[in-house]
């Protein structure tokens, strides 16, 4: 009999590795931060005493989601500005409200309210791009959900950095404070070919190569991106980022909804990871991103909500959702984007393209004990003929009722757990009522 | 001072009429079923004592929610048949469970279910078609839902009807004896035009005009229908309907995913009312309904969920927000199809669709007191800039507090109040325990 912490058992476990498996009356056993053994509950029980025995009776335990790209203090900006073309959204309404609010207090509270409704949507790891990534630092150190944080780099000052050096000094120094934790990493967050100068972007992937950082890149965002490089540089964005060495299996590139058959190729032939955020793509009327054609390719794509000014929400599960929806519609095959690929796309999909694969996004012994449990006995849910399309097309976003990042409950019975972000709607309304922009 | 029932307070009242308005701290007082007035929280409360008054601190309060489509007892199958071509789906899916399933239990346990799901994500009245509508009605007159019964009429012999006399026959007998009812209605559902002989579809619209009765159909589902009605009449159903006299304002023509510039032209001059399912169109893969070319064209738009079988979920809100952020797409305009359109669209346009325009989808004097409130200090909804947008693309089907019909409250506090649908989760899984088809 080996000794653990912590038991977690359920009628469906779904590890996602191996990719299909639904496994019923199963237990996960947990030590520290460390999953030790995947079985049945009766094997589990025979071979392990822990301290702790969380038996669930109506659950389905998963892997945690990957939110694999989010502005997450933008929560504080959710709602402002809506239905605008996106000049006008970006221009008129979230560049001056982003200017009238931005501070420590805007970036903590903003970051804590993301993190707060991801982990009650069963999402256990996140991507971050945004100002002041030393205070998003502090919040998810604070709560203990892992990130990677994609520091801003951005050619014109703003109110982190004076320019892309100074944004790059500040982000690699948070890299040196960070390189030895297990919970936050850092990465490269160019934000746009078009936002830096050509000397800039290559210096940033020269800097990826050398220091063996991943970067993340917003790609092929829109049509307009794409025009405008042509006309520039007679190349797209795409194409001049394979000549300077900013694609390979370190470059996560975000959105992605224009891609020619030649650059598909340049990204399958690199290994270059692929990030959809369908609800932001479709409210900003940027497009769509060719997800059958590239997983086809052998392109590991993921998921991402982007920031709640264009979502309105950072439910990873209704990405999933919307990304079999839209996958179905633009293949017109009812069969395509099945919802066990779906639940790949938001667990290890995520996972891979942050290079996170050896920590997180499935049940296997000897990873994190990221993990989730979602309640089937909601009456959206019922009945259960397929656990797995029970979370992709039901509705498990909001039935999640445990959420462990590296073996600590950061959700319990469908509450918070951490200190510093109960009493959060208070807090927000009171930001609100005092900074209120508009 | 006058007498009322119940007044209920809140910070905000979206009453839909006048379309866009937002009305802070305003009540509305309610007598027996009907609104009696609504206004300023300080002057209904100096002009109107209630019996019961609800104080909303932190709420929307909006018209209930109008799901235009749905074959409600299929929420019984929801998750069965998962990622399947449209033609497997039904024909090896489907129809043998059904078949396998079909009786009074299953009708009456699948709407009981369906219909708690839609009070508690604030629907107040559908529209639904499916087999033994006798039970469907008597599920809805128990728990006192709004409801429209479009009578399933199909050719060949089902589990209902020997035939489309038999159908009509038993449809209008149900007709009959609800005629005088408040709450339910009864209307004509000719499944399709392909699913009823060209001598049946004329009865049919012969009947709809004789009877001032409303007609529910399928028409133009997907770019195959279109193609076969061609193929074997030289017309589409649209040109059909047209020549036989079903179209028109009585006629809610569902899915249109695929229209000509003629045909649309036909639908809006003959104010043909046209429901959108879009999550049920791009899960089948059947296209996409062309809701703004329609709207501009002066049609009535409503929504719809469709069965739980292909959406999974019968959440109006998401359809709402799905309707939203396609047409954003489609139209690849950010500005297109805005939270108080949308809102419309689920409220008025839903009522305008069934002809009960003069008895819900907004809050004015005079009408029923179909009512919910939206609970907006979920995190998902924080902080609140825009009331329209919080409801439209936060996630205000898991906010729903209060749900009332015609006056009752059949969801309070988040809870369903009837007798028949508490212990629903039980029951289900008992029923697909025993009676499991897959």
């Amino acid at each position: 009999m080996k000794s653990c912490d912590l038991i977690i058992s359920a009628p469906w476990v779904l590890p996602v590795a191996p990719e299909n498996a639904a496994l019923s009356e199963h237990s996960v056993a947990i030590s520290g931060e460390t999953i030790i053994a995947i079985g049945l509950t009766d094997d589990i029980l025979q071979n392990y005493s822990a301290a702790d025995h969380l038996k669930l009776t109506h659950h389905i335990v998963l892997p945690g989601l990957i939110n694999t790209h989010c502005h997450s203090a933008m929560t504080l900006l959710r709602g402002a500005g809506e239905d605008q073309p996106l000049k006008a959204w970006l221009e008129e309404t979230i560049w001056p409200l982003e200017a009238a609010v931005m501070n420590d207090e805007y970036v903590t509270l903003g970051t804590q309210l993301a993190v707060a409704e991801m982990l009650l949507c069963g999402t256990t790891t996140f991507s971050d791009m945004y100002f002041l990534p030393e205070k998003v630092a502090e919040v998810c150190l604070d709560i203990g959900i892992r990130a990677q944080l994609s520091f801003p780099i951005i050619e014109f000052a703003n109110a982190w950095s004076s320019s892309a050096d100074d944004a790059l000094d500040k982000g690699l120094a948070l890299h040196d404070q960070l390189k030895d934790n297990k919970l936050v990493h850092v990465a490269l967050g160019p934000h746009s070919g078009y936002s830096l100068s050509a000397a800039e972007l290559e210096h940033i992937a020269e800097v990826g190569l050398r220091q063996n950082l991943p970067i993340q890149i917003h790609l092929h965002e829109t049509a307009q991106e794409v025009a405008d490089a042509h006309q520039s540089m007679g190349q797209s964005w795409i194409e001049r980022c394979a000549e300077i060495g900013m694609l390979g299996s370190h470059v996560q590139a975000v959105h992605m909804t224009q891609v020619s058959e030649a650059e598909l190729k340049l990204i399958a032939d690199t290994d270059t990871r692929v990030v959809h955020c369908p609800t932001s793509n479709l409210k900003l009327a940027s497009g769509y991103c060719p997800t059958t054609a590239l997983r086809e390719a052998g392109v590991t794509v993921a998921l991402g909500t982007d920031g709640a000014a264009s979502n309105n929400r950072l439910n990873l599960f209704a990405e999933a959702r919307m990304a079999s929806l839209l996958a179905k519609h633009a293949g017109q095959n009812a069969a395509a984007a099945t919802a066990q690929e779906m639940l790949y796309m938001a667990t290890m999909g995520g996972a891979r393209a942050l290079g996170m694969e050896s920590v997180t996004g499935s049940l296997e012994a000897g990873k994190a004990a990221d993990l989730i449990a979602v309640d089937i006995n909601s009456l959206g849910m019922l009945p259960m003929y397929n656990p797995f399309a029970a979370l992709i097309h039901g509705d498990a976003g909001n039935a999640v009722s445990h959420t462990y990042v590296a073996g600590r409950a950061l959700v319990a019975d469908g509450q918070l757990t951490p200190d510093s972000i109960t009493n959060l709607a208070q807090r927000v309304q009171s930001w609100h009522a005092v900074r209120r922009p508009i």
